[in-house]
């Protein structure tokens, strides 16, 4: 008797779990991630859905998190018929989220930022590496530019820096400091963009240009570059240009980054300031 | 006569348009923007957007954009089911791509930053203004904590360390500098953070908190926040302390903004550097 009373209570449990509820786990801040494994019914995944929100609802939490692949693309109307929304996207994935309270929501915004880096490398002659482009917007103008590329996400502004020389022009450098840097609106759809001018030091001089971009690459003096008349032209460009001759003549101090760890979660990250230890 | 060949001769092209093609407009990129406006079934969709791609190939485009409002949503679906990804999303609609030639695709990356402020803000007497938070990592801890908040989408950093003084303290400032940036990864899924350390010169000194967000504000002499077991502890914490040390006495220069525009927009952006146009 005692052994199939047990059993059938177990039953129970099982049916409840797998019949009426979505998998979820919950998180510090009173809310649940839902877990989607298996292909789903659109149907099934509804009544499931609104029966596990009732649930979440008495039990006080607040956001709903739902990861939808590309594999659970189904799954995407479902939800936005239920209330849920985007928070953000990836190539692979939809991030949507629900607010079970009837409060405004406190969900942690998406990233608004693009990060980018722009190359000072300076060798003992006082010459700078420049780049001519093959597309974009400075194709066929004759412009010479400092190396740029985008921050991967992930990585950290010095090591971006240094892997776009690498791929441009096949120079070595050592990260110095960031010399300045930029906030611009409206670049991309809405984001911002943020581009770190960075002042590296060559370890090797032999140029080798990528050719799928680069239309050209050379050594210059750092005065010939800032004297172009497209540089000169433009206030952003010729402050930064300023900026270079200084910084080669000696006369400016940047940012370096100090190795830290993060308060919250001890996880390694780069502070960058100008402050000297022994200051 | 004339005016009845004229008449099926409109009417062709106008059936040409209607159920062969989607709508859309072509970037200078050799891309496709399909243009949504009004509701439409799965099927008749998926019909068109296959004959689309298909003169769009023979056209030689190569990234296809696709706005999906929420409204929309039915169509995500058939367009992942035709080979689309997402590249982004905001609460409000997703964004899905496709790649037309066979190459590897050169679709611009999403933004990878969440960007935040830290404000230091020191009064004539050498005092800091600091705050204690009614909710995240901070919560019941004691510690002081100088305001912090996250940049909105198309905000200046400096606008936004000044609005989060006032919303949190009710302290009107003037924003003087960036005095160090910290990033760090994975803060929040795969995303990273840039947060810039400001400092700012106190226009008013009658503090009025914020009740939803923050327990206490108080005036605080630098060196008892800087002395905090919690900041002394933390390599970040206590370096970016250091740091509004030396300010505070003025022994230490960060970087200021200039206002500038950028080079292929004419858009106003700033530059932040520590170079002076005397120098």
């Amino acid at each position: 008797m005692a052994m199939n009373m047990e059993n059938s209570s177990k039953d129970l449990v099982n049916e409840v779990d797998h019949v009426d509820m979505l998998d979820a786990s919950f998180d510090a801040y009173e809310g649940v991630i839902i877990n989607i494994k298996n292909d789903m019914d659109e149907n099934v995944f509804t009544a499931l859905l609104q029966t596990s929100i009732s649930q979440w609802r008495q039990q006080g939490k607040k956001g709903v998190w739902l990861k939808l692949s590309l594999e659970h693309v189904n799954l995407v109307k479902p939800a936005v018929k239920e209330g849920f929304w985007y928070h953000h996207a990836e190539p692979t994935y939809a991030m949507l989220v629900y607010w079970i309270p009837e409060t405004n929501h406190t969900l942690p915004p998406n990233a608004s930022h693009r990060v980018g880096v722009a190359s000072f490398v300076v060798n003992n002659n006082g010459e700078v590496l420049v780049v001519q482009e093959k597309s974009g917007a400075f194709k066929g103008t004759g412009v010479w530019k400092l190396p740029t590329g985008t921050v991967e996400e992930g990585e950290d502004i010095s090591a971006a820096a240094i892997r776009e020389v690498k791929e441009e022009a096949g120079i070595d450098t050592e990260f110095m400091e960031v010399l300045a840097f930029r906030q611009s609106h409206k670049s991309f759809f809405s984001k911002s963009d943020l581009m770190f001018v960075c002042m590296l030091k060559p370890t090797s001089l032999d140029i080798e240009k990528q050719d799928s971009e680069i239309e050209a690459a050379q050594w210059m003096p750092v005065e010939e570059y800032a004297n172009q008349a497209f540089v000169k032209k433009h206030k952003s460009f010729d402050y930064i240009a300023k900026i270079c001759i200084a910084k080669k003549d000696n006369k400016y101090v940047g940012f370096s980054p100090l190795l830290t760890t993060t308060a919250s979660s001890a996880k390694k990250s780069y502070l960058y300031s100008n402050y000297q230890l022994e200051q």
